[in-house]
């Protein structure tokens, strides 16, 4: 049961694509939700089975193009991701690879030809496929990876191979069992000429599933979640590929061997490619968040019922959500999980925005993907975090499959080391910050250029992600560092966040300009020493770009009753970010020792006043209860037909209750 | 390969159990080890042989007396478990079910008549049993649990019930499959009086394994680790006694119904019940933690191998521990590890003294309760945290299940919740010292009692934990709170931890007092609106306990090269736990800004320091590698079979290194 101010805060919840939110919901029926304890085999035939009936309706196509059968609503696609991932996560990372990274590939990296070929039969699921990018050896740095593609012009074709083992591509979704295809990354060497990175259209299985000759295929075997994608590794042995199988979009070799490109630089070509996939990274963002709301979910409605211990004052018992501690974890989830929402809805936005607008600037494109990039870490660590305190929450129960929480855990845990690992991806928000986005994309090797980047940033001045004219107006409206402020004045908290990131930033270049003096003969250590420093910045900036977004979304909430409900939350979100990093603001004088117990009070005043809307607040989520699948939030006739192994059904049945 | 210094620490690490350690790694060979992908009944299956098949020598029963086959040594049955728990968290918690709880309640709560006819068979592995305490309905809060046995004297028997759905016994380990017997705890009831809960030993099923009549038994499900273990649900329908199975050592019924007791109050007989059962908690927490460094052993080696990005000055790769962020995050884990270590042994130690003592002295015996109680806590979450980033630290290869870190996780993750919610044995934690230990183990609703308590501590003087002597001299040696103590001056660090403890206690008294003054009409919010700080001041005591423990064991070191090396991981413990709550200290003035940025700079120097030391402490640890039994830990031989599918092996094999 929802109240009407839940359908309300739903509402603003599902943003833009809502039609998609609301078809979602009603066409992923029962069918595909997860069934605990399966077994590796049962979740892969059904997954594999399952993604191929995902109905048009959800929008997991949307983002190619209508002549191929898409809808050109890229954005669509990203939200279609993120119910699936509150239906069954192994389910949407096996449509992620299929059709973000496999089929986007083809679409984002190949020509029309390319298109033509394979883009129906991919879209239509006919041709499933794998996204052949990482090795074993090599997955953060990707530009090194060490598959080789050399190009015969007598033959017209290229010779795919992995020199060694440790070149094997790795965690391969759709390998080990449904992939035909597979687009793979390798370094592409033309006579003596090596020309970077390109990716390369390979069939990897004959109509009949077995490994095409020179196509060595393992199974990455048990993995902690997601038992129903299979990941395997693969390896090429002298492999002959078509020329027409490169992914040519942005290089090509001519019959001759002749290489073209209009990205001369070899670095900047192959961050622009990676860049056309930037929306696998914002939907493993948006998918870890939406989990994370299903654990809230599950979470809060039990500590809603779940009682224990009896108060003083009276027989009955005392339900967890009344106590402060529970509270505390629960709710400050809820707000960080709100705040999350409002920003993630903002990226999808802006990227199908700047997609649909064609041509993206350059400077554009380097900041989303760089919002990209931060807010995957900062969701995908928060997932892990809340979904873990969720369970804690539910105590045994929270241990038990039927109870989804072990299942969402162990499925969205790989989110914060794939799509690019979480402190990789932090460390590229700093350099890009450093350098004022420049070159943010380059190589990582962003030391040699410490002494540059502390040129640039002398002159920095954080640029407001959001409602810009709103948020200055906030800002401008509250004295700096006033013990006077209000605690709860919005402009407050947006400045102590601009703050902290503006000065961690300064102070990384400082650091980074004197190692660049005096580290002259230790270059490695001249970013290593400023690493955590740099992390730091990257994400006070992520906190500030969450807050501005936030705060912008609520101020487009037009429901009064909705917008005050939110403003609550917001305000939540900020004092207790404010709060779990006191220590740095008293450090930095931006706090007093009194101020900084005050805000610890004004939380828990905070969790006070919004204790009466936990339960509104989930369901504000909109996550359907068949898709929480969650023993313990059924009634208490289904559990007991659960726990009563059917031989003794009968004495179990016979239990009468007493009172 | 570990160095003579990695032999020497293990030495000392290995303490006064060493021999049951050495004994451990040399009989719990291959044959015992995680498999793996398992299914739920394979793993189950594997289990229950294994659990009888472990050798003597590793002193799984050596806690029972030695007429019954033990070997009357409690503390070497705790540090058994330890190691068992480094081999398969399964086995141990298989083990810890069948002699720890339901063997070690037949003894603890048992008389002569039940040790001779039952002990032999228990410890045997003939009689495998369960612990039912826990129901659906009531788990942290045991002493309301709803089973009830109703005294008939004319037949002279109990009649036990589950009086309805949520009083159903739940979560038991051994119900699902292997149980024969259970000790059930029950409400007693004689005529109209109600003696509160006593424990009652139940045949549960017959010599086929059919359940007995009227007990009902289901099965947990899939869970999200610990396969091999078979948790079920008990039911009783009016399940007939025998009045000798009364385990009567606390409470005894005469035929004719008189019941007598030797501890007249219900809820102080109660706790002594359960205070006899604390080495259960004990080696939860030894074991949380024994499975964190067998994590920690495969992050920093896998740390010192794996290469990612190049440097700017040279070809070569970085190995992941020369990054700052990843030192900090393995290093910081690995000294809190050893603080931990250090902590567990003493408490070992102490209880096992106490023990052989005979009669513990009732403050005493609180005080060991309490100490249990907050490092089962602490231990536990540390390890759900320390695994979880050792897991990270691993990239994809952390998320398969060849190496090893998703079970270590998922199997450890039940710890923070079972055998004592964290949160309140925390609670109970803080209660006791509000109290100073006075009644702490009283029920707990200690809101009453609040303005009791807070009269009790007015007083109230911390205690020195341990090597009391050397802990004063060091803390006289240092002026309070002079900035110009050096950061690494021991005494400096007690303090600090002394005076966060002393004074998160003093302040928590001050709110209590005033809210039972402010309050009297909400008793319920006296305590739950200081709950947070209660919890704060619980966990800063533990920390005390800790560092206590870690400076008296390191004082106790002759090796003079191996203890300067613990010195330095002392002050990476103390110091990064200074940081991590700088907060606290600068709002409380304990801490300037400027010398909280020292402490992190400080902390900053002991990475670099340590870091040529990372191999040598996880080698101290001395895990061997059969049970670390992790594919990345393998040659690269082994991992090349791991990967090509057999069909494929000689395709694979072709693949030819290149320079």
């Amino acid at each position: 049961m929802t109240d009407d101010l839940a359908d309300r805060l739903r509402e603003v919840l599902d943003g833009r694509w809502a039609h998609l939110r609301r078809a979602a919901r009603q066409k992923l029926d029962s069918r595909f939700v997860t069934v605990p304890g399966e077994t590796g085999d049962q979740a892969r035939e059904r997954i594999s089975r399952l993604v191929r009936e995902i109905p048009p309706e959800v929008g997991v196509t949307a983002g190619f193009p209508a002549e191929f059968g898409g809808a050109d609503d890229p954005g669509g696609s990203m939200v279609a991701t993120e119910t699936l991932a509150q239906v069954d996560l192994s389910l949407m990372v096996k449509a992620g690879v299929q059709w973000g990274l496999f089929g986007g590939a083809v679409y984002a990296l190949g020509t029309r030809r390319h298109h033509e070929a394979w883009l129906p039969g991919i879209i239509a699921g006919d041709v499933m496929g794998c996204f052949a990018m990482t090795e074993t050896g090599h997955g953060s740095d990707v530009q090194r990876l060490r598959t080789t593609a050399v190009y015969h012009p007598e033959t017209e074709t290229f010779d795919l191979h992995t020199p060694y083992e440790a070149a094997r591509k790795d965690y391969i979704g759709n390998a080990a069992r449904d992939g035909r295809m597979a687009v793979v990354f390798a370094q592409l060497i033309v006579g003596e000429r090596r020309h970077g990175v390109h990716a390369f259209l390979v069939p990897i299985r004959d109509d009949r599933g077995r490994p095409m000759p020179g196509v060595t295929i393992g199974d990455a075997g048990a993995k902690a979640g997601l038992l129903g994608v299979d990941n395997g590794r693969i390896a090429f042995h002298h492999v002959t590929v078509d020329r027409e199988m490169l992914l040519d979009r942005y290089g090509q070799v001519a019959p001759d061997g002749t290489y073209t490109s209009s990205i001369a630089n070899d670095t900047r070509r192959f961050f622009t490619m990676l860049g056309t996939l930037v929306r696998g990274r914002v939907s493993v963002g948006g998918s870890a968040s939406a989990a994370a709301k299903s654990a809230l979910t599950i979470a809060v409605r039990y500590g809603e019922s779940r009682r224990q211990f009896t108060a003083p004052d009276s027989e009955r018992e005392v339900v967890l959500n009344d106590y402060l501690a529970h509270r505390r974890k629960l709710l400050t989830a809820l707000a960080r999980s709100y705040a999350l929402s409002f920003a993630q809805e903002k990226l999808v936005r802006d990227l199908s925005d700047a997609l649909a607008g064609g041509e993206i600037e350059d400077r554009r494109q380097r900041e989303l993907e760089s919002r990209a990039a931060g807010l995957k870490a900062v969701q995908t660590w928060n997932a892990t975090r809340t979904i873990q305190l969720c369970r804690e929450a539910c105590g045994g129960a929270g241990y038990l499959a039927e109870n989804r929480l072990p299942g969402l855990k162990a499925d969205t845990d790989v989110f914060t080391t794939f799509e690019g690992d979480n402190t990789v991806l932090l460390q590229l928000v700093g350099k890009g910050l450093l350098t004022g986005y420049r070159d943010a994309f380059g190589s990582l090797d962003g030391w040699g250029r410490a002494a540059f980047a502390a040129e640039q940033v002398r002159e920095m001045v954080l640029e407001r992600t959001a409602a810009r004219s709103l948020i200055t107006r906030l800002v401008d409206a509250v004295p700096k560092r006033g013990d006077s402020v209000g605690l709860t004045e919005r402009g407050w908290h947006l400045s102590m966040f601009e703050e902290r990131e503006k000065h961690l930033l300064e102070g990384a270049v400082r650091r980074l300009r004197r190692g660049a003096e005096t580290k002259r003969d230790r270059p490695f250590d001249i970013f290593n020493d400023v690493q955590d420093h740099v992390l730091a910045a990257a994400s006070a900036h992520v906190d500030r770009v969450v807050l501005e977004a936030f705060v912008a979304g609520v101020e487009e909430v037009a429901d009064a009753p909705v917008k005050a409900l939110l403003d609550k939350v917001c305000d939540l979100y900020a004092l207790s970010t404010i709060e779990a990093d006191k220590g740095w603001f008293m450090e930095h004088e931006r706090l007093t020792p009194a101020r900084a117990k005050a805000v610890t009070a004004a939380v828990n005043d905070l969790l006070t006043e919004l204790r009466p809307r936990m339960r509104t607040l989930v369901d504000g989520f909109g996550v359907p209860d068949a898709w929480l699948n969650a023993a313990i939030l059924r009634e208490e006739a289904d559990r007991q037909a659960v726990m009563s192994s059917a031989d003794h059904a009968a004495a179990g049945e016979e239990i009468v209750p007493i009172g």
